[in-house]
């Protein structure tokens, strides 16, 4: 049931063998060369490095995020009881998912399946809004009665960055709007972000884990109204950030950490730039990125053609909305794309 | 309403100033001299903290908890699908209260208080069943249409360790029976302990926290039958275990770590003798204790007359059952506890 604006909307099809909304790309790794997880590949930053080693030397008391909390309060320039320190984005979106009984949760499609997930898994019907290719966020597509939308900016894994004007576009009275900004360090300047954005309703959920290269320290946050901060809040396991997490967030909002956040999505910006080029040599079709990966349409099989050759790149059959013939491939340092490049061009 | 058995029940008394569930021991100590906060007080065994610090080079990688897992079946005799590690107790008092719509759920008090407070986060109505002094777990006074019971084992605060046979006599079909064994490892030998204890409906929760003196790592599990577990298991935060918890875990369960744990029971025992000799000479009355805190009457006003004088212990009167004669006081090393006894002389 197509829109006239390209977008269709539908129940959420629970069909775990078409969709398995908590596939990762980390399991398709193993020994592979890995551009299936869109975590940043350079070295650990010695600042971050030497945060989370003294942190050690802290975890005899119970973990705080009061000093997170106010970093990122600092940084984003908001007031701390509009800030709350999550365990990665996956606690957020569990938060978000038993905030309400939501009526009417909408997820924009394609994008990260885990606030799908957390929707379900809180016992809510989900809402899918799938987006036609190329999968750029019309607002008249999301239900009007809809009391929960979620959508990713940049979106993961088409790599599309909404304008924070359409975005804005979503929110009214009496609906909550979480942009899901996981990847937005990857966008230097952040001009789209809505992170210092203050809207009753609006929620934006930021992670540590790809731009810092820290899946395993779980660290994120969230900003948003007091009210639904507070709510928000109110939802966490207690200690739920260890103190690890809680030193890694305050490492990372310095003025030395935004320097280095913005060379890393320049040096991003310029891998990317490599492997599109490739791409586009080979006659791949892909969408333009501005994030960590790139969605492309390698053709049906490719994925596993390429896993016999010793590279994982990320199946995107597993987002609605995509199909067997798209890929999500991780940008890496120019060695491993060249790598990449060459066993995709061996495939013929 | 007492009991004809020394426990009476009421509905939870929903008096924030008088119960604040959530009030622990570490806001108490601040620049004090802390006995307020249970946690052992000894150095960090040194391949804890290699275990620690190596985790640290593998947080690159999204967490995984199944070596952890496994560790633990091993360490307790039990298959891995009985097995769910948590962060920290605090997940698992949450995954039990989510788990199911509980028609008449059961905290026995006086008890720690974060599983009666999680079930209210939750949305549950608690029946609070409040055992008279000296606290023994009478399993009559649980009443016969509880689908969920909790009780600590040994308990904090009072010190006291049921008989395994007086929980194994709450179970029944259709009834979950929670234990919450945090400070077992301070009982040399475990005796009375039921995480071995194979049982529909019987989940033993344990902790890192207190014995490794770990709580900003975030570290524990439950075992239980596989149906239930794997209920637990699904109610889950996404990676809610950090790389370092799930290191940390698979640290604490090596033959080395079982013979450190024996060494700090027995150690604990010792301490906490000279804490109880030294109670007993100034005419204090308290509660024989099995774990590494002593429930002492040292009566009104006594909490916050050391705390001028620069001793923390921990007010007993946010948990239902106890009033402000009673103090918890922590098991420390012997200069601190002469140092303690010393002040409480003092105040005559």
């Amino acid at each position: 049931m197509p829109s006239s604006r390209g977008a269709s909307r539908r129940p959420s099809v629970d069909d775990p063998l078409r969709h398995p909304l908590r596939h990762h790309g980390d399991v398709e790794v193993g020994d592979l060369l890995d551009l299936a997880v869109n975590v940043y590949a350079g070295p650990r930053p010695p600042w971050l490095d030497a945060a989370l080693r003294a942190s050690l030397s802290e975890v005899g008391a119970y973990p705080s995020s009061d000093r997170a909390r106010a970093a990122v309060a600092t940084l984003h320039g908001r007031p701390t009881d509009e800030v709350v320190v999550t365990a990665g984005a996956a606690e957020a979106f569990t938060l978000v998912a038993r905030l309400r009984p939501w009526r009417k949760a909408v997820v924009v499609h394609p994008q990260f399946t885990e606030p799908h997930a957390a929707l379900k898994q809180a016992g809510h019907q989900v809402c899918e809004v799938v987006l036609a290719s190329p999968f750029t966020l019309d607002p008249a597509a999301v239900p009007d009665d809809a009391d929960l939308v979620v959508v990713g900016n940049p979106t993961n894994p088409t790599g599309v960055l909404h304008p924070a004007a359409a975005i804005r576009a979503l929110l009214r009275p009496g609906r909550t709007v979480v942009v899901d900004e996981a990847f937005m360090d990857c966008v230097p300047g952040e001009p789209e972000s809505l992170v210092r954005d203050r809207h009753d309703g609006l929620v934006v959920l930021r992670s540590l884990t790809k731009h810092w290269s820290i899946p395993g320290i779980r660290a994120g946050y969230l900003t948003g109204d007091p009210a639904t901060v507070a709510a928000l809040a109110a939802g966490q396991v207690p200690w739920s950030v260890s103190t690890t997490a809680a030193a890694a967030v305050e490492a990372c909002c310095t003025p030395e950490a935004a320097e280095e956040s913005r060379r890393r999505a320049e040096e991003i910006a310029d891998w990317r730039k490599q492997l599109e080029a490739g791409l586009d040599e080979l006659g791949v079709r892909f969408l333009e990125s501005t994030a960590s990966f790139v969605l492309a349409r390698v053709g049906n099989g490719v994925h596993a053609r390429l896993r016999e050759r010793g590279v994982a790149v990320r199946r995107a059959d597993t987002f609605p909305g995509l199909d067997g013939s798209w890929v999500r491939i991780a940008v890496r340092p120019p060695e491993t794309t060249e790598r990449f490049l060459e066993e995709l061009r061996a495939l013929g």
